[in-house]
C-alpha cells in the first residue's frame, strides 16, 4: 500500500516563505518606494486582434509603449516583471494617471486579491502560487491595470505559469481570446493562476495519502512535520482564495464597461472553481487535522506499548530476583566465635533439593503473573 | 451488548476514492478532453407517455436520438453512462447547442452539485454516493441537462442506484413519474440519489455503535482507525450534501419555466431530506469527536493502570531487594590475615533467628506499602 | 459535598435510542408504508367548547370521526396514537385531501420540527423527549394536522407525556384552552413538550454536577463515560431544540388564518422557552467539554503522581542496592591455588566497622536524594 | 512576580449557583406559582421630581401604590424585593392590567435579559450578577415594569446593587435621574448592573494572572481547578451579556414612547458598555483556554523530567548492578567433592587488583551513559 | 537554520500590559474622574496651511486656544498628551459644548475603536499598539474630536508613534496634508497608528520562525512560553483591529460633512490595510495553534524516546541480573551439620565451565532482546 519508503522523502519539511510588509510607518499614503529586493523590470508586450499578433521584449518603458502606439487598431497586453525600476512605474503613472495609491499597491507586494474600479481603468490583484520542488510554497502578486483596449500586468520576478496563456495567444489565431479583448485576456490569466491551485492540491493530497499509509505503518516525527506543513500551507492557501472568490464575484456582477458580456460568463465558470478550490481547502484542513489526531493517538498507542513490556518484564523478574537475593543472604549457621548454631537463620539453605524447590517457585510466580497479563489483554495489541 | 467481534472486522479502514482534478493549467476554457481512464459512452433511452413506454439500448448517439425522433409526442430520457466517447459528446453539444463551458462541466467529474439555467435548458449537477462492501465510498458525479420534453443525464460508469426509477418508469404507468415530464423525472432521480444518502448514514451509524461497544471493552487501536475513516466519510458526504440543499432550493424557488409546479412541491420534500442530511451528518461529525475523545482518554485511562502495576510491584520489592543485598554483602567476621574479630561488621548474621526477625521486617514494610496504596486508591479501577 | 456514591451509579452510561430510517431508496415519494414494529392505531377524541366536554376511545377511524360529526358546533381533538393501521391514516388522507407528501411524513418519523402549510391546514412536527429511569433518552414525533375547528394529532406508541393538557381540558372549563380553538390546543400540546426538555436539561444538570463532585475526588473511568453520555443526550437535543424554534417562530410570524391572534401571544412565550433551552444547552456542551478537559488534566496529574512514586523510590534505593550487590562481590583475599595475598581485592571487606561506614553512607545518599526530590517540589501534590 | 502564595488561596474552586427550573410541565401557560424558596416582598417607594423626594417602605402592596397616589405630579419607583408575596403580584396585576404571561415571566426567575413591548408598558429583564468573597457567581434577575411615570422593579431578595442609584437620586437634585423620569432611572439601574459586570470582569482578570504566575512556576492542580472555575463563570457571564445586548439596542432602535430622546443617548453609552463586556468576555475565555493548555503541556513537561530522572538513574545503575551481580555468583573455584580445580568458573576473582577494575570498568560505563545523556540534552530542562 | 541560540533569548514571555477599568459602579453616566495615575496634560498646538504652519507646546489650555485663534484661516490640531488635568479637559468640555458621555470615554481609556458623530463634531477613538523590546504589548487609547477646521487628540502619556506625521507637516508643505485639513490629518495619524500594527506583526512573525526552528531542534519549556506569549498578543491585536475596521468603513461610507471626498479616498486604502491585518492575525493565531500542537507532540516523542531507553535498558539487564541473583545464592553442597552432600542444591555451580556457560547464555538472551526490540523499530527514531 505504501509506494514512498520514508527514507526517500528527502524534504521533511514544508514551508511557506514568509515575505515581510516594507515600508516605513507614517510614510506619506501612495508613496511608492521600490522595494530593496525588487529586480529591474522586463517589459513583454503583444499587440493583437484576430488576425495579426506581434510581440516586442524591451527593458525601455518608452520602447514598449512606442511599440504599442504603432497599432492603434490592436488589443494589447505589457507584461511587466520585476518592480524594481521606478522610472517604468512613474511612466506608466504618468501616461495613464493611476492614482498613487494604486502604485503604491502594485509596490507593496502583500496585496490581497481584490478589484477597485478607477476612473477610467480598474485595479485587479491575484496571487500567484506555485509550490517548488522543495516543498517551498511561493506566494507572488500578480496585478493587472485594466483599461478598454489594453491590459497592463505587473509580476514580481520574471518567472511566471503563465506560458499557456501566451501560447494560446500565439497559436489560437481564431479563438475568444484574440477576439474578446483585454478583460478575456486578463480571465484567461486568472484562470490559469487558479488552475495552479488546484495543482497545489493535488500534490498535497498525495502528500497526505502518503503521510496517512506510513502513519499506519509507524508514527515517525518526520510524518507529524509533514502535517504540520501542510497545515501551514493551507493557511497559506485560505487566505489567498477567500478574496480570490469575492474578486471574481465583484468582477461579475459589477457592471463595469470594461468587462465585456462573453468574459462574464468565464468569470462564473472561474467563481465555480475558486469555490471548489476553497471546498477543498477547507476539507483539508480538516483532513489535516484527522491526521494529527491520528498521530497523537498513534503515540500514545506505542507509549502504551513500550510501558507494557517494561512492566511485565519488571513485574516479572522483580520478584523472582528479589527471592534470589533473600537466598543470597549470609546469615550464619553458626556462631563463628562459639560455634554454636544459630537456629532460624537460613535453614532453608541446608534442605535438600531446596534449590529445586525455589526454582520451582519462581517458575510458579512467573507463569502466574504473565497468566494475569494475559488475561487482561496485554499480550494483544 | 457487542454483536460483532473485533475479529470479525475484516476491514480495517474506511476510504474515500479520491479523485485527482485533471486537465492542464492554462487549458481554453470549455476544451473538454475526455479522461484518460473514461470508459466508451452506452446510452440508454427512455421515450414514455401516459399510456406508452418504449426503451432501446446503444452506442450510437445518432441511434439514439433518431429513437427519440420517432416518438414526438413523449417524453425522452436518453442516460449515457460513461463518458469516454468524444463524439457522443460533440452530437449533443452540436444538436442541443450547449455551452463549451457546460460541456467541459460533464467531463471534468469534480463539479459541486450546482444548477446552472441557460437560454433553453438547465445544467444540473449531483453527487451520487455509494459505499461498497469494502467500506470504500465512491463518489460518482452524475449531471443532467433538462429540456422542456427530454433529459439528457451523464455518469461516469456502466452501474448506478437508479434501478427502482426504471422500475417505476415500467410499471407505475398511472403515476406522476409518467405523467409530469423531465422535471419530475430529475426530481424522481435526485430523489433516490439522497435516499442512498440516508442508507450510508445508517450504515456509519452501525459503525460507530459498533466502535463505541467495542471501545468501552479495549481501546483497541484498529476502532481508532475506524473513527478516522467515519470522520473521512463525513467530509466527503458534507462536501455533497452542503451544495445539494443549496441547489434543490435553487430549483425550487427560481422561476425556471423547465420545472413544473407539480414538480416543485415534491422538490420542497427534497430539499427538507437534504435538510435533515446535514443535520445528521453534523451530529454525526460530533458523536465521532466524541468517540476519539473516548479513545484518548481511555487509553490513558488503560497507560495509568499499568503504570500502577509497574509502581506497585516495584515499590514493593525494590526496598526489600535492597534489603536482601545488604545481608548478602561480604564484611568479613574477622582479619583474615590477623584473626583479629572485626567489630561492627554485621553482627546481625550471627544473632540466633536474625533471618526471621528480617522477613517479619520485609513482610512488615510489604504490607505497609500496600496498605498506603490501598488507601490511595490504586487497586480499584 | 458529594451526595451520590460513585457505587450508587446503577446506570453507567447514558444512551440515546437510535432509530433507524426506513423506506427503500427510489420509492415512490409519498407511498406511505407503515414500518414494522409500529404498532396498532388506538384514537382518542375530545369535543368540546367552553361549557361542554365529551370524550370517547375507539380503535375505529371511522366511530372516531362519527362521534366528532355529533357536535358540529364543538371543537375537536382526535389524538391518533400508534401509526400502525393503514386503514386509520387512509380514511384520514381521504376525508381532509391530505397530501401524500404529508401523509409519508407522518409515518416516517425522522422529520425535524417544521410547520408546512398547506390548502385548508397546516402540517406540524414536534420531537417528543423523555429520559427515562435507565437514563435512556426516547425521541418520539408528534405531528399535528391543524384545521380550523379540529386537531389531530399523531404519536408513535400509546404512552406520551400530555396529560396534564387533558385535565385542564377537562377541569379548567372556563380556561383559554376550552375558548381558543385547536391552534391553542396545539400551542398548550407543544408547551408541555419543551417544558419536558427543561425537566430533561434540569436532570442532565444535577449529572454534571454529581460528576464534576466525583472527579474531584477521583476521576473514575465511569464519570468519562457519563460525560460522553451527556454529550451524545446534547447533540440529540440541539437536533430538536433548534429546529423547534424556527418552527414556533415561524407559526408566530407567518399570517396563517389557522392560528388566532391571542394565540400568537402564547407563541412568543413559548418562542422564549425553545430559546432558553437552546441557551441551556449550548452552555452544557461547554460545560461537558470543560468536564472532559477537566478528567484528563486529572488523569494525567494521576500519572504524574504514580509516576512520581515510583521514580523516587526507585532512585532512592537503586544506587543503594548497587552498593550492597558491589559488596556482595565474591574477589578473593587471597590466592586460593597459592595462598598470597591478592592486594586492591576489596580491602574494605577487612575493616574494623567498614559495614556501619557504608550503612551511613548509604543513609546519606538516600538523605541526599531526598531532599532533593523535596526541593523540587516533588512532595507536595 | 508572584503576589499570592499559593497556600492563601482559600477556595480552590469557583462556582456558579445553579437554579434549577421550577413549574410543572403542562401548566396552564401564565400561572405564576410563587417558587418554594421565595423570600416575602418588601416595597420600597420613590416619589421624586426635580425639587422634591419622599421615600417610603412597606409590606403592604396598597400602602405603597396609597404613598404613589398622593404624588401624582411626581415620577416613581416602586421597588419589590423579594417575590414571595402572592397579594402584591396580583395587587400589581390587576392595578395595572398586566398580561398573565408577563407575571408568569416575573416570577420564574430564568428569563434571559429581554425588552418586550405591551399595551401601555414595558416589561424588562436585566441579570444582576454578583461574584462573592467565596468566588460564587450569584445571578439574580431584575425585572422592570415601564410605565409613563411610574417604575416598578422586582429583585428575588432584599440585597442588590443598586444602592449608588438610590444616593444620586437623594443627592443629585438637578440631575437627568430626577428630571428624565422612569425610563432614565431604569437606566440608571440597568447601567449600574452592568459596571458590576465589569467589576467581577476585573476580578477574574486578577484570578487569571494570579494563576498563570504560579502556573509558570509550578503547575498544582488546584491551578486548574481555577481554570475550570473561570471557564464555568464565563459561561454564564456571556449567557446573561449577549442577550443584555440585544435587549439595550432594542431599547434604543425602537420607537416606544415610554423611552424618551434623551435616554436614547445614553442607552447608547450602555450599548457600548455591553459590547466592551462581551468582547472582554471572549477574550478571556480564549485566554482561559490558553492556561489550560498551559497547564497541560506544564504537566507534560514535568512528567518528561521525572520520567528522565527515573531512566537515568535506572540506565546508570541497572548494568553496574548486574556486573555487581555476576561477581556474587557462587561457581565453585574447586569440586568440593573431589577437590580439582573448576576452570573456567570465575578465574577473575583470583586476579589481583580485580576488584579495582572492575570498578573502573563501572565508572567508564556510568561516565559513558552520562556523557550520552547529556549529549542528548536530558540533564538540561 | 537557526539564527537565535536559545540562549541568547533574554526574555521568556512576552506579555500584553493589561489595564483595570477603573469607575465607581452606579457612577453618574457621564462624570469624568480623571484616573489615579494620570499624568498631567502637555498641549502641542499646531497651526498650518498650505504655505504657513506654526507649532507650540504649553501646559496651560487657554494659551493653546488663544495660539489657534491667532490664525483663524489655518488648520488646527490641538494634541493633549496626558489626562491627568481635570481644568484642561473642563475648559474644552465646555468651549466646544462636547457631550459629558464624550468626555468620560476620553477618560475612561478602555473603549474601543469606533466613530460617533454628535453635532459640530465626530467622536474618534483608535488604539495605538506598541511591542517594546521586553515583547510587552501597551495598547493606549488615541481619541480624536474632529472639527470643521480643528483636531484635537487625546492621548494616556507623552510617548507617541506620530512622529512621522508632525514630520511631514512640516516638511511636505504642498502635500494633501496641509491641503486637506483635520479630517486628512486624522487619518494620517490612525493611519500611521495602523502602520504600526504591522510592525508588531513582522517581529511577531520572526518570532514564530524563531519558535519553531528551535522546537524542530528540542521542544524547550521557553518556547512554550513564547506561543502562549504569542497567543495573548494576537487576542490583544484582534480586539483593536476587528472594531478599527468598522470604524473605518463608518468613516468612509458616512456622509459626514466633516470628512471630505479625498480623505474618503485614503480611507479606502487604510481600510484595505485594516483587512490585511485581520488576515494576519488570524492566520497568526491558527500558526500558534499549530506550533502548540507541534510541541505537544514533540514533546509525547521526547517522552515515548525516554520511555523506549528505559525499557531497552531495563529489559536487557533485569532478566540478566536475576540469573546472576540466582547464582549467588547461597544453598548449601552439605548440611553443615551432618556434612552429607545435599543433591539438587545448584549443582550447576560446581560444573567446570559453568560460569562461562552463563555467561553466554545472558549474552543469547540480551542479543535475542535486542533483536526483539530492533524488529519493533524502537532504535530508529
Ligand atoms: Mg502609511
Ligand atoms: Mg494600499
Ligand atoms: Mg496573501
Ligand atoms: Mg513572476
Ligand atoms: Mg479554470
Ligand atoms: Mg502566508
Ligand atoms: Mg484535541
Ligand atoms: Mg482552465
Ligand atoms: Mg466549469
Ligand atoms: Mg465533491
Ligand atoms: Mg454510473
Ligand atoms: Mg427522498
Ligand atoms: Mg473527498
Ligand atoms: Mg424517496
Ligand atoms: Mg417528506
Ligand atoms: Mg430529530
Ligand atoms: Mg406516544
Ligand atoms: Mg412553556
Ligand atoms: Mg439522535
Ligand atoms: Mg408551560
Ligand atoms: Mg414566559
Ligand atoms: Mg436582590
Ligand atoms: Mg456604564
Ligand atoms: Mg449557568
Ligand atoms: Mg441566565
Ligand atoms: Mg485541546
Ligand atoms: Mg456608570
Ligand atoms: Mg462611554
Ligand atoms: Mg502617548
Ligand atoms: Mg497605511
Ligand atoms: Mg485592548
Amino acid at each position: 500500500m505504501i509506494k514512498v519508503p520514508l527514507s526517500n522523502i528527502k524534504v521533511p519539511r514544508i514551508n511557506v516563505v514568509r515575505r515581510k510588509r516594507m515600508g516605513l510607518p507614517g510614510a506619506i499614503p501612495g508613496s511608492f518606494l521600490i522595494m530593496e529586493n525588487a529586480v529591474p523590470s522586463k517589459i513583454f508586450v503583444f499587440s493583437y486582434k484576430t488576425d495579426f499578433l506581434e510581440e516586442t521584449e524591451t527593458e525601455s518603458v518608452e520602447e514598449a509603449f512606442a511599440f504599442t502606439d504603432k497599432h492603434p487598431d490592436c488589443f494589447h497586453w505589457v507584461d511587466v516583471r520585476g518592480l524594481g525600476s521606478q522610472e517604468v512605474l512613474n511612466f506608466i503613472q504618468q501616461k495613464f494617471g493611476i492614482s498613487n495609491l494604486v502604485m503604491e499597491d502594485i509596490v507593496n507586494i502583500h496585496q490581497r486579491p481584490k478589484n477597485d474600479e478607477h476612473n477610467g481603468y480598474s485595479f485587479i490583484v491575484s496571487r500567484m502560487l506555485e509550490l517548488d520542488k522543495g516543498l517551498q510554497l511561493n506566494n507572488e502578486q500578480l496585478s493587472f491595470l485594466l483599461f478598454d483596449r489594453l491590459l497592463i500586468s505587473f509580476q514580481e520576478d520574471y518567472k511566471d505559469v503563465l506560458d499557456p496563456v501566451r501560447l494560446r495567444l500565439r497559436k489560437n489565431t481564431n479563438g475568444n481570446i484574440r477576439k474578446l479583448g483585454p478583460s478575456y485576456l486578463m480571465y484567461a490569466l486568472m484562470d490559469t493562476v487558479i488552475d495552479h491551485y488546484f495543482s497545489i492540491i493535488n500534490r498535497i493530497g498525495d502528500e497526505m495519502e502518503m503521510v496517512e499509509d506510513h502513519l499506519y505503518q509507524k508514527p515517525h516525527k518526520y510524518l507529524m512535520y509533514r502535517i504540520q506543513g501542510v497545515k501551514k500551507l493551507m493557511i497559506a492557501m485560505r487566505r489567498a482564495a477567500w478574496p480570490e472568490r469575492d474578486k471574481i464575484n465583484d468582477l461579475m456582477r459589477l457592471n463595469s464597461p470594461l468587462v465585456n458580456e462573453e468574459t462574464r460568463l468565464y468569470l462564473r465558470d472561474a467563481y465555480d472553481h475558486t469555490v471548489q478550490i476553497i471546498d477543498l481547502i477547507e476539507s483539508m484542513r480538516e483532513a489535516s487535522t484527522g491526521l494529527l489526531d491520528l498521530y497523537l493517538s498513534l503515540m500514545s498507542n506505542r507509549m502504551n506499548e513500550v510501558m507494557k513490556t517494561l512492566t511485565i518484564i519488571s513485574a516479572v523478574f522483580i520478584p523472582l530476583t528479589f527471592i534470589a537475593g533473600v537466598y543470597g543472604m549470609n546469615f550464619a549457621y553458626e556462631n563463628p566465635k562459639t560455634g554454636e548454631i544459630l537456629r532460624g537463620n537460613m535453614p532453608e539453605l541446608y534442605i535438600e533439593n531446596a534449590y529445586v524447590y525455589v526454582l520451582v517457585l519462581m517458575a510458579i510466580i512467573a507463569l502466574a503473573q504473565i497468566w494475569y497479563f494475559a488475561r487482561k489483554g496485554w499480550f494483544k495489541n
